[in-house]
């Protein structure tokens, strides 16, 4: 299941001079060139993510989260009252706050006597309550700072998600519970592998994890400084921060090795890890800002998924809800208030655009809809930024495996049918394929296709997804029909044309208003639980709740995946709108 | 009070070539000798110290401490059971072990995966409880090991007590109870200062403070490395420490500013500071060892007093006792089992030898004992190691001046009187002197001398430490004919010869057999509060129940001081033993 088909240089690149990078020796210095259009693409998703986000949920804040801020005056000390400096700031905690347990790190203590004496010992003191581990009130200073604060300075704190590919950062108030900030950048350590398991490669190699580590904590910063520009705030102001993201990027983010997470019987070392602090991990925040990453369910199922759970309110919905995040995983849970089963399928990165010979990511240049003509086999597309075609994104493979599909260029096993009066069709290097845009019309002046081992990477990789559902499904002894509504998570899922999502079976076939696309779902639960105290209780318990099943180990598994690498399925009776367009036509 | 005369140089060292180094300018390179003596001193010292501990104190071992040592053994994982290694540890140690509410650092999670497999699955977990902090037991863990241990092989664990001048480790096999090595070395951090004040001055210097915790820190790695040599055990396993000191001492150890200990009104940041870890402080130690730096309870009176407090038993003492720790500072402990009070007087060096011309540390070639003629004033004296005189140490300066005194050489003021008929007294180059060693009978081939200076300065230092006790009892409404018992802490205590000392005023006149000298009292309670959760509590209930006398901003400090300049005292009443042989001679 983790294996896929590797695209390989058809003899025409060779000929042309294109090297495969993993397999060429370095003879001598080389200068590289990065293509405009990678360079460019950087900026442009940013923006793309960001516009996305640009309206923040709305959140009814009730103030019930574990970090307050309080203003202190201490009596100074003098020849009759030698207290100690802690002693001192405690009991007027006590007196004037009455804050019981309080504790404080060595490394705060370093600042406490400069911050007493610079604010002529007026101080803010920032504190957090470990209200989610014990009974007992117990609390920990975070930071101490000169002077007292008004009552309406913001309290800064960040919602994280880390993606495989994208980290997203929220730049939060906590006195007012809004959003003020966000930025969104690549996952910089997608130089060293754009998928989970590559990434857990690499960093079980010496030094390896300590190099992704560095690489997602220099993402996180770099936001956070581009974020706190926008608001006016300080990064050393940030004094707690959730985290969302994939098991895998949770333990690269601790620099917990992850090399179980890869192998049989794929376990992680820790799904709810205890709070950090961003001295600790590296992070630009307050040195003792809390770091909640938030918990997760198994080695494939994480953060991301929990938090997609709670900021869907799948876990209190009435309907049975089926609830996918496609990302280069494709994490699917199904449920409503009374249960929830979860599983992962590694669709691998193939609706990203990676494994495809054309793919690309949904940025400026990618074709990201097509249209077939049924008589003629001559295709219309529509390309993002309105400019000549790159290349191929997942929402435009998808419209193109469809309209092949119904239009006969593709039979139900996903091979392409060369007998066709088009000159579209044809045998090329990497075996048979289909034209769908010509070099004089491409942006770099080469024929845009897809190959006949590019619909099978898709076909995979939606069989995969397909099957994942009904396993989850049957598990719980009922049928894909049963499910009465289904949320999509991810920005990948904001794009998809849902129709054409069905026809090629990748989604189920519900009625269309039974869809939600609902966006970067996770970083929304993160905002949720960095709000309130309940929200992250919530969390915990939906972790909890959550019935995780290992498709790997599942019998059912393998046959379901069978049936579904037809289009749109073996069993056309599971498909009837599709079954009713191919009558038709 | 902070203040002592400084030595310079005479006219005659002047012309010798003789510059002060904190005043020439360096114009080219140049070379550096240190003389001999100085580079034996070292070694010669560390067996000193050696020798007097290598009969550690026997205590009867009850093993109620917190650190505890578990065989634990898990169900590897499968397909059927994915949990994340941690639960799946915590499952292990609440079924075999009922250990509840355990956590763990992100650090020690990051080692969590290998052990497990390394051991296949069985380990040995080491933990602490949080007994002294709350009353739930939380249990936090501090290593895990691949691979069972068996019940009898040592659990290591070290007490430190860092002086200004010497720190000491005592490595404990926390299983028997037993001292199995032990290790003492000067404080690297002299080079930076010979007291606390001249350390502070230079911690607040730009990166003053880290230097000097890196160098307290190399220091107690080294002899953690020479008493682990010895005992076939490695720094590594060494799960914790505790840390006995003086407040500016263990401030420095954990890199919290000092800079307040020295100005007044003299306040610490932390008297009882929150554990750390060996990691944070860049220890040799697991990294997850404990350091607990025991508790103090002011600027001047640190955790070496209050561990000196528990190993002596002066908070179980029915009998009203005076304790003392004459290191660079004074520090003074009057009490019993129902109250306590205490005081530090800052007597300065001049005991260690410092701020006196000939003065230097009790090693190979210093003057530890002088008895003079009282017809022809000649003197005899005693040399540590038996050879040729290099100068005087603190046993031998206060046998000088009683000796002086007592025939006639001193007057009660310290004046040296220059009538005398012998050639040993004389004008020199820092004013009126006394040869207690000729020119042809030293190590170095120069006279060693007694200056009107250094006797000034001795007297100051003595009345100090007089007007300490003295004033403490009055605070009690007592004098120091009251006390029943005294004790004498710290290495130097031990050398001192009491009828001396009591005839220059030094120690108060009582019956000898009431004075009790217990060497390094400090590490002996380290020692105690890491065997025993009882001694623990102890020294935290010490510390709570010490008051703490401020003496600079006692008006009859400053009266007693001045009465105490005297030898032995303005009111020689005070010391009728002495008044007796003065009357006889």
């Amino acid at each position: 299941m983790r294996r896929r088909s590797t695209v390989r240089l058809s003899a025409e690149d060779v000929q042309q001079g294109f090297a495969l990078g993993c397999q060429a020796i370095v003879e001598s210095d080389l200068d590289i060139l990065i293509p405009a259009q990678e360079a460019i693409e950087r900026h442009v998703t940013t923006d793309r993510v960001a516009a996305e986000i640009s309206v923040p949920i709305d959140y009814e804040f009730t103030r019930s989260q574990p970090v307050s801020r309080l203003n202190v005056s201490l009596i100074p000390p003098s020849m009759d009252d030698q207290t100690d400096d802690w002693s001192r700031l405690l009991t007027a905690l006590r007196q004037q706050h009455s804050l019981e347990h309080v504790s404080c790190s060595i490394s705060l203590l370093k600042q406490l006597g400069a911050a007493l004496r610079e604010g002529e010992w007026h101080v803010t003191v920032i504190s957090t309550q470990n209200a989610l581990e014990d009974n007992t009130k117990t609390c920990r200073l975070l930071d101490v700072r000169p002077g007292f604060t008004d009552e309406d300075d913001p309290l800064w704190a960040a919602a994280v998600d880390i993606g495989t590919t994208t980290v997203s950062l929220w730049l939060v108030d906590l006195v007012t519970g809004k959003v003020k900030a966000h930025a969104s950048e690549y996952n910089s350590q997608i130089t060293r592998g754009e998928d989970v398991i590559s990434r857990i490669v690499y960093a079980s190699k010496n030094g390896g994890g300590e190099e992704l580590q560095r690489q997602v904590v220099s993402t996180i910063n770099k936001l956070c400084d581009s974020a706190c520009k926008r608001a006016h705030a300080k990064p050393k102001e940030i004094i707690k921060a959730t985290v969302a993201g994939n098991s895998t990027m949770i333990h690269l983010l601790l620099g917990i090795p992850a090399s179980s997470i890869r192998l049989s019987p794929f376990i992680t070392t820790v799904n709810q890890p205890p709070y950090s602090t961003s001295r600790e991990i590296g992070l630009v925040f307050a040195p003792e800002a809390v770091i909640d990453c938030l918990p997760g369910v198994a080695s494939y199922v994480g953060a991301d998924i929990t938090a997609g759970v709670l900021s869907s309110g799948l876990d209190k919905a009435e309907n049975i809800t089926l609830f996918i995040d496609i990302g280069t995983n494709g994490e699917i849970v199904l449920g409503n208030r009374d249960w929830l089963v979860t599983c992962a399928c590694s669709a691998g990165p193939a609706f990203e655009g990676a494994g495809v010979v054309c793919g690309m990511r949904a940025t400026t240049g990618a074709i990201e809809e097509v249209w077939i003509n049924e008589g003629t086999f001559e295709p219309h597309y529509r390309v993002i930024g309105g400019g000549r075609p790159s290349g191929l994104c997942g929402s435009g493979l998808i419209a193109l495996i469809s309209e092949m599909f119904l239009t006969g260029i593709l039979d139900k096993s996903g091979n392409i049918n060369l007998t066709l009066p088009t000159k579209r069709v044809r045998e090329g290097g990497h075996g048979s394929e289909f034209v769908v845009a010509w070099a004089n019309e491409s942006e770099h002046g080469k024929d845009i296709v897809i190959t006949h081992i590019d619909v099978d990477n898709l076909l995979r990789a939606k069989a995969a997804i397909y099957a994942g559902y009904s396993v989850l499904a049957e598990q719980v002894g009922m049928t894909l029909e049963n499910v009465q509504q289904m949320v999509i998570g991810g920005s990948f899922g904001k794009y998809i044309n849902v129709e054409k999502a069905i026809q090629i079976g990748l989604l189920p076939d519900l009625p269309w208003d039974k869809f939600h696309f609902l966006g970067n779902t996770s970083i929304k639960g993160a905002y949720l639980a960095l709000l309130e105290t309940s929200e992250r209780e919530r969390i915990a318990e939906i972790a909890r709740r959550m019935t995780y099943i290992e498709l790997s180990a599942d019998n059912t598994f393998f046959e379901a995946f069978t049936s579904a690498l037809f289009l749109p399925h073996t069993d056309i009776s599971k498909f009837p709108s599709v079954r009713a367009v191919l009558e038709k036509s």
